[in-house]
């Protein structure tokens, strides 16, 4: 697989502008897949719900989603890229991914990061796995990184790649997936953005570019520059996280004392 | 907290030389808790039951436990270690918890690595936390670490400070270290061998040392060297891994989705 690594530097609240970056970005690249940042079509720092609810797009689709799916056709690839996805009265920070001629697959993402509490509503699915050209692609989004669980589900489901559009603002993701891709011999794409952002009454934030693809074994594929608008191709073999063995005597998942691991999935008192 | 990692250099088969030199390395060491290697009184390269049993001791003790509570005992001090744990037919890969004063706790190894599972029974209960001053403890061994489901297990039981006994032979554990602290913000001491040892029939295995302190937030308090029998005590605060809280508004336990979490408990058809 080419994967391409694209990471931009969208402009808050300027949707049309930063659709133009992305087509400018990728006009001269080759690619099977095209992953973008977290809320790449309207930037981040929105404080307010009001402030978003124009930029986002129902799931049939908007002129962000309309150009993500050109981009598929154009290129013969798929796309991810994060967005904000309306749903009736609710809003989601989302992810899609566009396969040329299939119907597209969401992700709304499930842990909400700081101040997105007060703007989004938390994703209501777990992540999908989808299939194109014969790989078993995931999504995650930013913040998700934190909890070991959701690349677990998606590995239990047999994803080979992990699609991880972010806006991190910390260094501790990029090193973090290390650990996240050994434990699960997969792979992550991780997409960051970089730039500046302020919220409207005050807190700015600096977005740690660093975008990289880190392989099933923890050998880093890939990584982009810290502070720059960025983007490359990398080719790879995702099919190779399917050889979860470990040892001749260890594999990862069948490995899992899952009888211990009921507390896990419950709810409730933490004991503390 | 002072705690002391002390990396030591079993021999094979020879548990009073190897108790002797754990009397010398501490011998002018204070510390609240000790925290020695996995299987430190016998060696690792057993490739025979039988040649561990003679070796093994019951939970009521024998030489190894007697030399580890009188240590405790001297010391004032908690001390923590591995070894072979014989009870009744069954042979257990172990760690033991020692407090001056109080009944012993041990830990049976969970996730046995490579050979082990042709001369230990797997561990049958889940990972005991127990307090020591206050501190709240808890234990996992050497490959034990790959599963984020183990020190997610005790965090969610108020663990602190995960002792970590190993007998590691790649780099990877130190590495990953990193993200099992952060996820979960508890400290974790991985005390790692050194040395080689080879089994009867063949493959021989170089250990990687590195003994380390993870902090609660990703900084690496104290590493040993990768190559030397060494031991160090390094001054912390255990309780500060009891603030869950990464922002304002994320709960590092309280904001995981455990709706979606059922599949982590589940056995069976992986989806593959």
């Amino acid at each position: 697989m080419r994967l391409a690594l694209v990471q931009t530097h969208p402009v808050l609240g300027e949707k049309k502008k930063n659709l133009k970056g992305m087509a400018r970005a990728t006009e001269s690249l080759e690619a099977d897949l095209f992953c973008f940042p977290e809320l790449c079509t309207t930037g981040y720092a929105m404080a307010e719900r009001d402030q978003i609810l124009d930029l986002a797009e129902e799931p049939e689709g908007g002129d962000g989603l309309e150009f993500f799916r050109e981009l598929s056709e154009s290129k013969n690839a798929a796309v991810v890229a994060g967005f904000p996805l309306r749903d009736g009265a609710r809003l989601f920070n989302a992810s899609v991914l566009l396969r040329p001629g299939e119907v597209p697959v969401f992700y709304r993402k499930l842990h909400l990061f700081a101040r997105e509490k007060q703007v989004f509503d938390a994703g209501d699915r777990p992540p999908p796995i989808a299939e194109f050209r014969g790989w078993r692609l995931g999504m995650m989004i930013c913040f998700d990184w934190v909890f070991p669980e959701v690349v677990r589900l998606m590995a239990l489901e047999g994803v080979d790649l992990v699609l991880h559009p972010s806006n991190l603002v910390t260094p501790y993701c990029q090193k973090a997936m290390f650990a996240r891709a050994v434990e699960n011999a997969v792979y992550i794409a991780t997409v960051n953005r970089v730039g500046a952002e302020s919220y409207v009454d005050g807190p700015s934030l600096d977005f740690t570019g660093t975008s990289q693809l880190m392989g099933h074994r923890g050998d880093l594929l890939l990584s982009l520059p810290a502070g720059e608008v960025a983007a490359a191709v990398v080719d790879f073999d995702p099919k190779l996280a399917r050889d979860k063995w470990l040892t001749d005597h260890n594999h990862l998942l069948d490995d899992r004392r899952v009888e211990f691991f009921g507390p896990l999935a419950q709810d409730g008192d933490l004991g503390t």
